[in-house]
């Protein structure tokens, strides 16, 4: 008999990774008895990610439902774990030191036994903070190996990588392969140069189904040495989910791994309930497509979960592309080119931005940066034309380090355009914060909650806590909720289109509209910008896309009237989910919007007029 | 580096696995080229299966399709392959010695250079002969091991299964793992075992993703000196079909083997015709959950690609179980409840009937009776009242030697019931034929074509060549293909019902019905059998189902006013796509026929009456 293999459910990530959102706390609070009666787990993974912020964005307390979901745990002897961002706390941009802090304590008290911290970039200087900051706490300070496949991701980087942290402090280390693009005999190798080296250190290893490779770097880690496996189960295993928990153990077994049995009763509750909590809400934010394996994006390293994205992005793209090639006359692309052009494209991009690991949103960058520089040059422009903010920031090392070297063409233009790389601890631009929230709640006479777990929450989430704390949150919540059902339940009646149709009755012909059910139109006229069309210079539109204002809705956005100077921000284009900002060419005064906000553009349409 | 591995596209599996039919020969002419761009395959499998029998069934010449399919690999230097049923040559039920032999002469003929044959009862006296036979015609012969996991399917039953084929003459062995339920590191130890004995026998592995092992497997297989691998491609790979190249590729890449290049340009290409044949007609047969994976099934042992059907069964029966109930006031049944006791029910089963693979038809049979004996038990009846006439034909041995033993509840219900036991050799049953079709097709005139193919073709597969010849078949076919695409391209407006709906013009309110588009309602009225109640006793359903008079449309049917002796077959209810014999229990005259064909039918509900 081989050694014992643990496992883990992820059951936050199982419902983040399907879809936006993850059950509310009468339903945690319903399915943890069976999940524990299942038998069969050491660990449940019952908070972090996007966890805490989903909770506010549906209108729920997060602090009330981490205490009462990691409860039934912890009375039953199994450990909780959560997940983290490092630098980034609980969400998606950079947070203070202060807050970091609170942040370990708050969820220690709150019931979570282990953190999981991770850095996209796989900056230690990012990671290494939170070791400490958690040991502060008590909680288990589990690190992780953010896994791409790339010529310097090598089994040497991310051996040494786990070496380092453990160096620093790590009590585990997790195999984070999020996009499941590890290759399993690699992996093996890493867990077991680790295992050598460390023998009483846990290893974890955290995949995602994908492009098929996970259930064979299971059996490779496991026999390398690996002490727990994160797994899904039924109805939201596989695909851009995880290895089904059925599967991994039956594997396990037979290669003589000591594993634990499955209570199969506990499991169809536990699956039911599953299914129940779809049924009611949150099937309405899970797409069929990401129950799908996907290989295709194998070839150029993007995680399979894009695959959906990817291909509506190209369709679009497509139409642009072929308008221009309609009106100068040349031949028209097809889909498959583009495709082909654009995973050349991404081999070509992908080391000269540094090869950042292929994950959320770096794989974003990367795939729209390549996009953008196909788009470009069938149209007779330049390479790297169009670099919105958010890359910016990632090439000048804003949020740590490039995991490789930027191209010399990088380098210059940044130089060229006046761009300052950053090359101190990204931790350093973001001063602490609390005192700041403090007030603010006090100004506004909220309490600072439990173990500060309040303050925290602001804190970390304030757009989200104030929608929340005002019912904002919830109402919006609830309406979305609504509309998705009507559109769920909507029979085959509410279809029928045209609703306006000639009849003809007792030979008489009658223009008539029927319309089915309750169903109201919708109202025809939506608040419009005013949009008095002056005298000026055209500020015409780079790319296709959407035209916004702002990018948020702390942002101000411009008026006709306003003075602007060269550089300031007038506006963005949403190409591909990233906002490609526009600047002022020249110093003048807003004279005309042309566009509403929300509304698409062509290339070369008029946005906005300068005079 | 480690050994050289070398692939196989599994062509006409991943269009089988996917849906009921292949591409038309001239889309197979039109893909050939890019497969073999794609530089990657040493093999294809161009036939085999139900490919020819698909050909006749849309009425087209299979063996015209087979020559000019297989040319153009045979020129670029790639093998062909193709699947055999042994016993069951290319059709579902026993095929005499002579068209064996001749089957084998046609095919190489036609140009595939390697057979491979499997017995689904792994029975080797019906694999043994055609080593023999294919070696007559100047074939390689592959004899496969049909992977199921039981305590009786061990690592040393395979391992001894293999040495005897090779003792028979078998040039290579294919480890067929047709539900993807082999464990990784067991499918490693048997070809570890068959190498260490035949170092030089090549052998070649073939599973589908299903329950999610196969990768793992694929490794395990090739480190223990597996030669080929079998992988499907997008957009049919993974869930019921195959792992995907690309996936395959680079997995074993990473684990240090040699193994070809993939040219992208060339499988963007394939992947894209792919798409066109399943937007023209083949996607019209192929259900969107065969892309999923499946790992419910894995307890109980049976396909996961039963999964959809088990799950319709368990409706209906539900429905009937919790009926019963509420006629007798007892508490209803769960989904779930029933699913447990069908899983627990199989794992008393199968045992007992001796551990057939559980592979089509042989896991339908075991999941059938499975829920026949639940059904039965919960109405208060006993186990095994209900057993079909082609699982007696299973359990008698007229198949082949069960791979374990027949429990003795099963042996005594056989006594008791006057059923004969068959030990001798299957095959002794089916008497030469060729002859009769020879005069057969001297008769209509027919052809017996280059290398006798012709008449190969209506021996093995006699009900479908005359539809083919006759043009009933295509006629057919296309009449399908219209109604399927004219089923996926309604427009919402199609299904706009009611189609009469009360609309008020100018304040008066009239009764109109309104027709959108050219459809034409279905003619109301269908044939009826003609059925006049008479006097008599009545033939009660034992059970639920759809009525039929006979299983095919080779069979006579009764008619009222027939004689009918006790024991003598009156009809059939067909339950979970098995047919179910009823037959008289004392000798009489049929009165009434009193359901028609094809209706559903309630338990008890009368059948017909015999005075």
């Amino acid at each position: 008999m081989k050694k014992e293999i643990k496992f883990s459910l992820v059951f936050r990530d199982m419902w983040q990774s399907a879809g936006k959102y993850v059950p509310r706390v009468d339903q945690l609070v319903k399915v943890a008895p069976a999940i524990i009666e299942m038998g069969c787990f050491a660990r449940v993974e019952t908070n972090g990610g996007g966890f805490e912020q989903v909770n506010l964005l549906f209108g729920e307390n997060p602090n009330k439902a981490v205490r009462e979901w990691t409860k039934p745990f912890h009375e039953a002897g199994i450990q909780t774990h959560m997940l983290d961002r490092a630098l980034n706390g609980l969400r998606m941009s950079p947070v203070p030191a202060d807050v970091r802090k609170l942040f370990y304590k708050v969820k220690k008290a709150q019931g979570t036994d282990i953190t999981r911290t991770f850095c996209g970039l796989n900056d230690t200087r990012n990671i290494i903070p939170s070791i400490g900051y958690a040991h502060d706490a008590g909680m288990i300070s589990q690190c992780s190996l953010c896994i791409t496949h790339s010529p310097i991701h090598t089994v040497e980087y991310y051996t040494n990588m786990a070496l380092q942290l453990i160096k620093a402090g790590a009590d585990e280390i997790c195999i984070k392969d999020m996009a499941g693009i590890g290759r399993p005999v690699s992996l093996g190798k890493i867990v077991a140069n680790i295992k050598a080296a460390h023998p009483d250190i846990p290893i974890q290893y955290h995949s995602h189904a994908g492009p098929g490779f996970n259930m064979a770097s299971i059996l490779e880690v496991c026999e390398a040495g690996c002490d727990y496996i994160d797994v899904g189960m039924e109805p939201l295993s596989w695909g851009t989910g995880h290895a089904d928990l059925l599967s991994v153990q039956a594997m396990l077994k037979d290669a003589g791994f000591q594993v634990p049995e499955i209570n199969m009763e506990a499991y169809m509750k536990v699956r039911a309930l599953i299914q129940e909590f779809m049924d009611d809400f949150l099937g309405l934010y899970i797409s069929p497509r990401n129950r799908l394996m996907n290989s295709l994006l194998i070839g150029p390293g993007l995680p399979g979960g894009m695959m959906g994205s990817l291909m509506a992005d190209l369709e679009s793209n497509l139409e642009s592309i072929n308008k221009y090639k309609a009106k100068r006359n040349l031949p028209f692309m097809k889909q498959d080119e583009l495709l082909i052009k654009l995973f050349n494209e991404v081999a070509y991009v992908w080391p000269r931005v540094g090869y950042p690991p292929l994950v959320t949103p770096f794989s974003q960058y990367v795939k729209n940066l390549s996009m953008m520089n196909v788009i470009a040059m069938e149209k007779g422009k330049e390479r790297w034309g169009m670099i919105a903010d958010d890359i910016w920031d990632m090439l000048l090392g804003k949020a740590g380090k490039l995991p490789g070297e930027l191209a010399p063409e990088l380098i210059e233009k940044a130089e060229r355009e006046g761009r300052k790389f950053f090359t101190g601890n990204p931790q350093d631009n973001y001063p602490d914060a609390l005192d700041k929230y403090r007030k603010l709640m006090k100004e506004n006479k909220w309490e600072l909650g439990e173990d500060d777990e309040e303050l925290f929450e602001y804190a970390m989430h304030p757009a989200q806590y104030e929608a929340y704390k005002s019912g904002k949150a919830k109402q919006d919540f609830l309406e979305d909720v609504e509309k998705r059902r009507a559109e769920r339940d909507k029979s085959p009646l509410d279809d029928a289109k045209p609703k306006t149709l000639t009849v003809q009755v007792d030979g008489q012909a009658y223009r008539v509209t029927v319309a089915y059910g309750d169903i109201d139109l919708p109202a025809s006229a939506t608040d419009k910008v005013s949009a008095s069309v002056g005298e000026g210079q055209d500020v015409p539109a780079p790319l296709e896309g959407k035209f916004f204002l702002t990018k948020n809705t702390q942002e101000t956005s411009l008026k006709v009237g306003d003075k602007v100077k060269k550089g300031d921000l007038l506006c963005y284009i949403e190409a591909m989910k990233t906002y490609n900002a526009i600047r002022a060419d020249f110093d003048g005064t807003v004279t005309a919007i042309c566009v509403n906000p929300g509304d698409s553009v062509s290339e070369d349409d008029v946005l906005m007029k300068i005079g």
